[in-house]
């Protein structure tokens, strides 16, 4: 088979390198708009050749996995559209689908049908094609999203390549999708990255750093994260987390305002829950 | 030196541990509500003896540690006041310091003079005598907050004692304690227990739950921390946790104008400032 990576990243170096190791690629061509990370996946083996551009890296492809930024995915489907062979199937892993979906319908034409949208659930903190590790989708969930016109040979194709990764495969709608990430990724992380913003803004803010405990720092960690990478993902994905953000304040008003009244029993029962919930869920 | 260690959980068994390591101690007399704890902490020698209440624990001990709920910490002032040897110094453990102080000054009368409020930065999820550890406070701060009216030999006695156990000492007033902790400690727990219940409370929390990803495992890590403490902190704390919601939530508020204008420029700023501070302050 032979692979089509568009965006030479942590997540698409990683795919390259775990289908590889699992002896399913004849050849590997890259693409990157960073010329150095291009440079870089060639050097250590990730991709066989470096491509001038996207629509040239697809040719011939097989297989074309973009793993770019969710903002220039856009752009991805318009260069390849008209150099995909009849069978190729294209497939990405941004973290919003819904949007990308609807770009993909509008820019690959009839080569539609042979985008199957995913995204691996498999983030760490690193980036960069130099932390690539076929290890990565390991035991990890493969949210998959085909819509009603992708082609269902197609779709279990790529579903198959995820789980030969050692991947989990769940299936929901572009959407499902959307909202259930906008609740338990993007809203997390835009409370991470404005609690970090609300303590730096504050006079004594590095005594404050300084002092903080581990809480504090899992919050520091997860505001670490890529920020152009949240810009796009903010914005490709505006109304579900909209909506996430209203529900959640309205959720610390009332928090607030049992912390005001000083009402015991009202804070122990929203605490007790959460406890109970989270070992049932999470902790295990 | 003999201790009365009325509380015996996490934070009292570590300390009693670590001083009995550094052969700072005679003899260790203890006190708990929860006759269990009580029972195991001897079983455990972290306590040489059972006291049947505070005030018995307290007869001729040097150093009295209050490590107990504080939501219970004036209760203990009450029972131990009349019972104080004339040079007995009383310290605690808190996670809040002003309304503490508050207690202190109205119950322990002429001994309030030789009360040394402080604060150890050293929770862990675990919780209970029996996860004790002598090394707990090792390159931890100990926060000491003595007032006007403390004896300075006192609370330079009481520091000195957790600078032998390997903590490094940080004095300010129980304001500042309280408008720092606040911050950095108090408001990420509330945003953690927050986003836990909103997720619990939706129509497919369990399959969220499942699909969450590392960012959102950190969230249910520290909502899963003892309900009846975090209850007592935010009434203890109410006003300085208050202020810290307000305008936390204002921050939300305008991070979420920006996610819904999907606004590029205003959303990157926020994220790239909050980037570049971690990791000057705190990822290193």
């Amino acid at each position: 088979m032979r692979l089509a990576l568009i965006g030479v990243g942590l997540i698409g170096g990683s795919f390259a390198k775990a289908l590889r190791e699992a002896r399913k690629l004849d050849r590997v061509v890259g693409f990157d708009i960073d010329a150095e990370a291009l440079r870089r996946a060639a050097e250590l083996h990730v991709i066989d050749e470096c491509a001038p551009s996207a629509a040239k890296a697809v040719d011939q492809a097989d297989l074309v996995l973009i793993a770019v930024p969710v903002g220039s995915v856009q752009q991805v489907f318009r260069d390849i559209a008209s150099n995909l062979s009849k069978t190729a199937i294209v497939t990405d892993v941004s973290s919003t689908k819904a949007s990308v979906v609807d770009h993909a319908r509008r820019e690959l034409g009839a080569a539609f049908a042979r985008f199957v949208p995913g995204h691996p659930i498999a983030g760490i903190e690193r980036s960069g094609v130099q932390n690539a590790d076929a290890a990565l989708f390991h035991n990890r969930t493969f949210v998959s999203t085909p819509v009603g016109q992708t082609d269902q040979d197609a779709a279990r194709r790529v579903e198959a390549l995820w789980m030969d990764l050692g991947a989990h495969v769940q299936r929901m709608t572009p959407e499902e999708h959307d909202a259930v990430f906008a609740a338990v990724s993007h809203l997390p992380h835009l409370l991470a990255f404005a609690l970090v913003a609300h303590i730096a803004e504050q006079s004594d803010s590095q005594r404050k750093f300084k002092l903080a405990g581990s809480g504090f720092r899992d919050f520091t960690r997860i505001a670490a994260s890529n920020p152009r990478m949240w810009r796009d993902i903010c914005i490709a994905n505006s109304a579900a987390i909209s909506a996430e953000l209203s529900a959640y304040r309205d959720r610390l008003t009332m928090l607030q305002t049992a912390v005001e009244a000083q009402d015991a029993d009202a804070l122990e029962r929203v605490f007790t829950r959460n406890a109970s919930g989270t070992s049932a869920n999470t902790m295990l």
